[in-house]
């Protein structure tokens, strides 16, 4: 980890940056999927899905005989785990209804908000080695309080044509049934645009590789709405004198565990616990399976030293992390100091590692920078907000002549005609 | 007006398409707009204005001396309607503010979310010969509400190099005072990534023409959040059997009136109102100031009859209206079923000109569909909710089994460990 002593302010941005990633070709080689997909359909998913994932599908949906055979291969603790983490998760994302009321806001004029869900939306998890149920349960249980109609999910298969059982398991347990064994880039362009199998979604979510990211960036600009830009995970801890060294030093592995281009930044007032944690580091490094990996990541990462906790706080703001954990005595005065961050986490028991699978908040976050300007997803995510409004006789009698000389002020005459013709049938049936 | 009779349900979607304008190479020509700015700062910018604004600046930043100069420009009476709608704006987005409750998820997790302000946003008006200043209030208003610390106004001069002095006047009534006389993608490349003079801004709101647009989609793509994708202006009205036909012709030619790229749907169950409609439209054109404009816009337009206004409704959620006028008996039960719409006006005297001005909606809307799954601007639009966690001992004592099977079920090892190190900690302490 680089170590840097009392950067000066004027260096923080610089020092906050991320360490930069730029796939040679992405573009291009993204934009050729999606345009293959767009043209061609179905027929151009099973190609890539015989060239990516080296299966060859007769069908692209999950079948129910699938799912139920999936269900039998998930034991029962993990299942347990998995209904405590959802009651969590669905009371805290329930919380966020929020029942809009009527505002007069003039004598006659009444103004409302009112949450619709998304008819159609779609959600990815990616496969590989670990099935990132957890990430399903973050999005599709937002979705289903949402009350969105169609919830498709894309998730890849292995060469067998067989999608990971828990994550069939959690699929079924939400209720979503309808499930394509697509991965990558198709099955953004799939959501985005349709074919013959797969309903055209308005909105996608969910993480994914540079392929992935790149193409829901690109559909994003074509139209089909998406959960946020995404990059790589990301968490800064901030640790004062009374920090416990090995609690930091596993939160911070925690997070250089996810892949090389994460980055995990400590920052502390204080010397000593700067090193005692690295030293933690060392020792619960050697015990990790994902050794090399994590080594490698911390490479990567930063330890900062600065004046005081408030500075920290300062400098966190900067950096405006995907996580922040708050590892200090009296962390409630530090709170409202908090500008840019997507998750918060509070005191020595507030693992990052619990807000990423149980305790409730969502970790489908921003990284790289974003908290600055997105939130993380949550209900919000999976609804428009419609105004309505009504004006009775006398409300527009009142509140007309303000819109006239507003519209005539803009030089838009049929803006200031259609109130003045309202008047004059009002006025003359009086 | 194309007119349209009970077009079967599968032609719904193809009838629903906006008319499609596509500028030729205006990517190119954008993106080399945001590289002179990018790499030249305040030369490229005062360069650029020179080129399209014609105006040669000795200062991109209003003065005091200009602001003073047009606050004595604007009549009293445009003080006063600008006043009303002021107030009206401000309370309905001040309704919007939602103190989140801490929930305690499972005993001793606590989670919350806390709106913070985004600290750095830019205002773009747009010049033209309609100084938008309705627009700068819907904007500036819930900027000033989240509590917004630096919030930024870009909108062109003429080639004296003088703004509008409505826009200046509105500025400074909403205590916006850092005002650059840039308009065009120059200033949205200006907010995005900073000049000498402009500060570089997180998120960019406002409306503009093509160039603004793409530029916008650009900078969103690297990094700069913005407001929501845009597209050309529409209204959809719903009429019934006892709507009043002049009051419909009017809500019409007011957006007609907005540009040959504007579209507006008439839609009905009754062919006679349908008939009356398009009478007192030709009658009223004939007034406009715009007529040639409006004229060529209502070629784009639909007239669209169907079975009963049940049906008229799904179609309008197929359409997606930014702005949706129900003009029938008997509203209220029609709202429940209205799920993809930017914002609605119920009833008689509720037309769009209240909402574009005054009643205390906002009226930066969704475009071309994005009501599917985007919201219009409102106080949320201009905060990021962070979520916050605390853990008690006894919390994680109780959790910590669940997280630390899901994470090994995901195969990460260090999520487990950072519970794991903390349930032996605990567990040697007692």
């Amino acid at each position: 980890m680089k170590t840097v002593q009392f950067p000066p302010r004027e260096q923080w941005v610089t020092l906050c940056r991320r360490p930069s990633i730029q796939a040679e070709n992405l573009t291009d080689k993204v934009a050729d999927i999606l345009q293959q997909v767009r043209t061609q359909g179905d027929k151009a998913v099973y190609q890539l899905i015989e060239k990516y994932d080296k299966a060859s599908l007769d069908n692209l949906k999950v079948s129910n005989q699938e799912l139920c055979n999936a269900i039998g291969q998930v034991d029962e603790q993990l299942k347990a785990a998995i209904k405590v983490a959802y009651t969590n998760i669905k009371k805290f994302h329930e919380s966020q209804q929020t029942p809009e009321a009527v505002v007069e806001t003039s004598p006659g004029v009444s103004c409302w908000r009112k949450s619709k869900p998304i008819e159609k939306v779609g959600l990815y998890i990616p496969g590989g080695t670990a099935p990132l149920f957890s990430t399903l349960l973050m999005l599709g249980i937002p979705a289903q309080i949402a009350g969105c109609k169609q919830i498709v999910l894309c998730t890849p298969c292995n060469a067998d044509g067989v999608v990971n059982p828990v994550i069939l398991y959690t699929a079924s347990f939400l209720g979503i049934t309808e499930i394509y064994k697509i991965g990558g880039a198709q099955a953004i362009a799939a959501f985005a645009y349709g074919t013959e199998t797969v309903p055209k979604v308005y909105k996608i979510f969910g993480p994914g590789n540079q392929f992935v990211t790149k193409a829901k960036e690109l559909v994003s600009s074509q139209g089909t709405a998406i959960d946020m830009p995404a990059g790589p995970s990301e968490v800064l801890v901030i640790a004062d004198k009374n920090a416990d060294a090995d609690f930091v030093a596993a939160d911070l592995l925690s997070q250089a565990e996810h892949g090389t281009d994460s980055q995990v930044v400590l920052v502390s007032d204080n010397e000593a616990i700067l090193n005692k944690v690295q030293q933690a580091i060392v020792a619960q490094t050697k015990e990790l399976p994902r050794r090399e990996l994590v080594e490698q990541t911390l490479t990567n990462s930063l330890v900062i030293q600065l004046n005081n906790i408030d500075e920290c706080i300062e400098l966190s703001n900067v950096y405006a992390p995907e996580h922040l954990i708050l590892a200090v005595d009296n962390f409630e005065q530090y709170t409202d100091a908090i500008v840019n961050a997507g998750s918060v986490f509070l005191g020595k028991y507030a693992c990052e590692s619990a807000g990423d699978y149980a305790s409730g908040t969502n970790h489908t976050l921003p990284t790289n920078g974003y908290a600055t300007s997105y939130s993380g997803v949550s209900l919000d995510s999976f609804v428009k907000k419609i105004t309505f409004q009504t004006i009775t006789a006398a409300g527009i009698q009142q509140l007309g002549p303000t819109i006239e000389i507003m519209a005539a002020a803009e030089q838009l005459v049929a803006h200031k005609n259609a109130v003045t013709i309202r008047l004059k049938k009002l006025n003359n049936e009086q």
